[in-house]
């Protein structure tokens, strides 16, 4: 992988006050844009990503060689239409495409591991609000995101309100379940399982706990596929091969996938970053600060807000994305709402998903010519 | 462990021939008895259970020292009572609690590991039709059981159309689902990915996959329960603190509860079982001899089914439950169906739900009445 040459940073040299505690200065957050900025720097949309997504929305990944993780909804005359708009996305800190990050070095040439400070969704989005000064924008078009996306979604505009002129959070929640936080230990415990993890040291000896991070992958999977949508494609249809073997290959394509899912993502993402970004999920709780009251974290913004999610979405369900309309509606917010039929689960923000994609077009470009 | 003086052991002597081909004879089954079979022979109940559960069905497991998994449901006056009915459950075979399985040793006395031969659960209910010949029972009054358990009772009746007089499945399927399977696969994977594991052949050297069996734990309890469920019970509750710590240690009591549950497994069960079991529920399909018409497998019995299902049970869910009964229904079957209301996710079968335990009760002692 040629990483480096591929990868545009922006070094902030402000000091950055983390919720844990510490602060961070010189570090870098690695972004991308499509689109070119328009002169009144008023066609500008931040994209956030979910948590194994990175600043290739669209396109070719010059990293992985593959299509963007947002293809289907970023591009011209896409959903979010290049053509008239300036996206940005930047891998959050914490990640492994290049911003500050565990596999980074501390001071003393040490790779961090574990000694990276954990870090939080509002610490991610406050990062992020520095590539508005370093493009010059006062206020953005947009910002969206899918799952842990549309958390920095949320997060952003309660800490900058007025820096969005529209808000669109899909598929998420303002605070992370019991059971979303029990699927990310269940992930973090199976890479800590791993021989080769090794206390978050593996990068010292070349050696890294991929068998555990295959299968934290592979249990995130299946939180992103609904059951419907599994058996519809998957079924008990077997893998090449014309009857049951009596032996632990994999007999059923349901089986080859998850290992596919697994290996393919081992190849392109960091075991200590799936911990750090797993936990800055699971510590996001937007009305903590509010004493509960998630009104409260919007009550000083005047931005329009859409709201999508998605039938077969159980990780993120729709309730919890109404929660965030019934907040918004309490407080006499501009808000819309949408539920996406969709049998694709969690993941169909990501698809081919035509009722989606009209929407979130819809409401973007109708939205831009009020501007 | 004291296990052996505490285990009643069946050596089955006749020849079983097991669905991968293989021929097993000379094997044991272990079980254990409640109540007392009457002079006439009728009142007996057998009780099949689910993936890790074992033969102590009620009262103080002797190897364990904790209660048994049934012992709600089981016991003088309960919904099966030991008062009346004479109790029979025995460890399946691919087990680990005395039953046949891969910590058992070859001819050669070598302990199996991956060389045991991967059973069904065709294979399973052969076996223990064995035990009827033992106490001399020419007909069950009843066969009972949730989840894998369930499905037990489904193939057995199918298989033995005249050994019951009535059949309680619960909480099971059919055929076992794409997600399903995905989910077993996750732990099997999750066993095989632990260094420890040396292809299965860990007995040898006395070291285990304790770490790769309490991921596969976690992964499975978490299907065991309702998202409400869990949101009611853990919600983000932190465990024994004032606030976040900013590590990766649990903060939140889902997350201690979860490595609870994993490192208490480990102590009771065997890695290779795991995997066997679980291979024998995903090869689960009951309507796959019939050509997919599941009427089919219960053509032959005037058995009376009385089929329940629990709300928020999303591993089997109420539509396969009911669509067992749609099955039972088109041939004109004597079926009933109740559908209990509880939050308690699939596991509801196991824990203190009056409303099933006393559907369970009432139609078990009616149905005796009428003897």
């Amino acid at each position: 992988m040629n990483t480096e040459k591929n990868i545009k940073t922006l070094i902030v040299k402000k000091p950055l006050k983390l919720d844990c505690g510490k602060t961070i200065k010189d570090f870098p957050i690695a972004y991308e844009t499509y689109g070119s900025l328009n002169s009144k720097k008023d066609n500008a949309i931040l994209v956030f990503h979910a948590l194994t997504g990175d600043q290739f929305v669209t396109g070719i990944n010059p990293i992985t060689n593959k299509e963007g993780w947002w293809s289907y909804a970023v591009g011209p005359d896409k959903a979010i239409d290049t053509n008239k708009y300036f996206v940005i996305c930047s891998n959050v800190i914490g990640g492994c495409m290049g911003s500050y990050g565990p596999s980074h070095k501390d001071p003393d040439q040490k790779i961090f591991g574990t000694n990276f400070p954990v870090i939080t969704i509002n610490d991610m989005v406050n990062a992020q609000c520095n590539l508005l000064d370093h493009f010059g924008i006062d206020k953005l078009f947009s910002i969206t995101g899918g799952s842990m996306g549309g958390m920095q979604v949320l997060q952003f505009i309660s800490n900058f309100p007025d820096k969005s002129k529209t808000v669109i959070p899909i598929a998420t929640t303002s605070s992370h379940s019991a059971q979303n936080i029990a699927f990310n230990e269940l992930g973090r415990q199976a890479i800590t399982a791993d021989s080769n993890w090794k206390d978050g040291n593996y990068t010292s000896n070349e050696t890294n706990p991929g068998k555990g991070l295959a299968v934290a992958r592979m249990a995130a999977h299946i939180t992103y596929l609904s059951k419907k949508g599994l058996q519809e494609k998957f079924g008990r249809k077997l893998q090449e091969r014309e009857d049951l073997k009596f032996g632990f290959d994999a007999d059923f394509q349901i089986e080859s996938y998850l290992r596919y899912q697994g290996s393919v993502f081992v190849d392109r993402f960091d075991a200590n970053s799936y911990l750090y970004i797993t936990r800055a999920m699971d510590y996001f709780d937007l009305a903590k600060k509010f004493n509960g009251n998630l009104s409260q974290a919007f009550i000083n913004t005047k931005a329009k807000f859409f709201i999508i999610s998605f039938t077969s979405d159980w990780l993120y369900p729709t309730q919890e994305n109404k929660d965030i309309v019934i907040a918004l509606n309490s407080i006499g917010a501009d808000v819309g709402f949408v539920e996406i039929e969709s049998d694709k689960g969690h993941d169909s923000f990501l698809l081919d998903v035509p009722d989606f994609l009209s929407a979130f077009k819809n409401f973007l470009d109708k939205s831009y010519e009020e501007n």
